[in-house]
């Protein structure tokens, strides 16, 4: 059982407190600069608040999920020897100005009335030195069954990944609407085709995931697709997914 | 009850054939150019097989699932008073030389041992007149609740639709995989995330459910990604992506 302190009353806080409370550590105390928000997540997890990120007492973590530029100001205002962790997929480690520091960084998008299975979720930690590794580690496995120690260095090509496949396929998706609405249809049509593609590289590789007339190497449907498409952005972009898939797959 | 026979045995026909069987419709023929599958699925649902696609006996419909370049030549070997419909996506009704025609296209990806919960998946059907629209979308119906009736034109630009959301998607997933193989990390740490990515546009419209360094302006981050990103493909795919949902959430 740990003692635990916020900074920041966001989704990722909300979703971070929620769990690790279930898992019976100590929520001591909640920082926002909302402070209504702190109240509200202080009482979901039986915390106190604080005016003032200075006046959070000494706990065996402060955990701060705040936005990317706020963080380095804020680890100025915390004692040196109090392990202080973001939640960040793209600060580095040495961002943080404690002496003790590290990351906590769950690899899911939460939205606040949703609830996350948290032992689904992959944790990836990083930390100053082996002793706040294991605690981190400890915490970390006490909410999920997917934790990871990754470096600041992967961090950052894993959240670049992570927009590639997730932010930019959601964009996708948002394309295909706009091409449905055109000749009104709508995107009901696709979503389960759109589920059906996530759930498919769940158990097979992409590759060998990959379906389509590129895929195929159908130039005729490859053709009248760049036909039907009169933006010429999306032209290039059907034109250069599908070189990239034939690419993929002309080696075999 | 309907009888229906089969041209083709591949993954659509044996979904569909199923399906059709489990909906209490009667599958009479089976023809596949390669006669093992055809017996196989016709074992699998009761049916008979035939030598030459010009013996199939006459029926209420007969289900076409081949190749797309095969339709046309298919369509020349039945009684032009035979209803034929096909299931592709990318084939005009007319491609069909039958003069009782139609579509029965189901949109989802079949993969041969994984059961699909057809009631969930829409059916695109289209016919040559009034009747034989009715007799496809009683079928759909027995199958599905998701039944759309869809011209040519829509099915079209459903297909291209479908190639962006899904195909393009998939292969979004691989370049993720490739990032983070490069920094000795697996996919394995998305999963989730590329799932939840799927199930949120299934509540949310794709432009509500947009996440990332691109809908947040966070040119801090962007920039950083593009300096990671050293083959240029995609690093001009990342610049493009960015920026058509920049300009998505610019307007608010």
């Amino acid at each position: 059982m740990l003692n635990i302190s916020f900074i920041g009353s966001g989704n990722v806080a909300t979703h971070l407190a929620n769990a690790l409370k279930a898992a019976s550590h100590n929520i001591v105390e909640v920082w926002s600069r909302n402070p209504e928000h702190a109240k509200r997540l202080a009482r979901e997890v039986g915390a106190g608040t604080v005016e003032y990120i200075r006046e959070l007492r000494k706990v065996d973590v402060i955990i701060a999920a705040v936005s990317d530029d706020a963080l380095t100001a804020v680890s100025h205002l915390i004692e040196p020897a109090q392990l202080l962790v973001h939640t960040s997929g793209s600060v580095p480690l040495e961002a943080l100005s404690t002496g003790r520091r590290g990351v906590f960084y769950p690899l899911q998008t939460f939205t606040r009335d949703k609830a996350v299975d948290m032992r689904n979720v992959p944790v990836c930690i990083e930390a100053g030195d082996e002793l706040d590794e294991a605690l981190l580690r400890n915490a970390a496995e006490s909410i999920s069954d997917a934790v990871h120690v990754i470096s600041s260095e992967q961090r950052k090509h894993l959240h670049l990944a992570a927009v590639f496949a997730c932010n930019f396929s959601n964009h996708l998706y948002r394309i295909a609407e706009l091409i449905l609405q055109d000749q009104d249809m709508e995107l009901d049509l696709l979503k389960p085709l759109i589920l059906e593609t996530a759930l498919k590289v769940q158990d097979l590789s992409p590759r060998e995931a990959q379906t389509g007339p590129a895929r195929r190497g159908d130039t005729h449907v490859l053709n009248s697709h760049l036909h039907l498409l009169k933006d010429p952005e999306l032209r290039a972009m059907y034109g250069d997914f599908s070189e990239r898939i034939i690419k993929d797959h002309d080696h075999l």
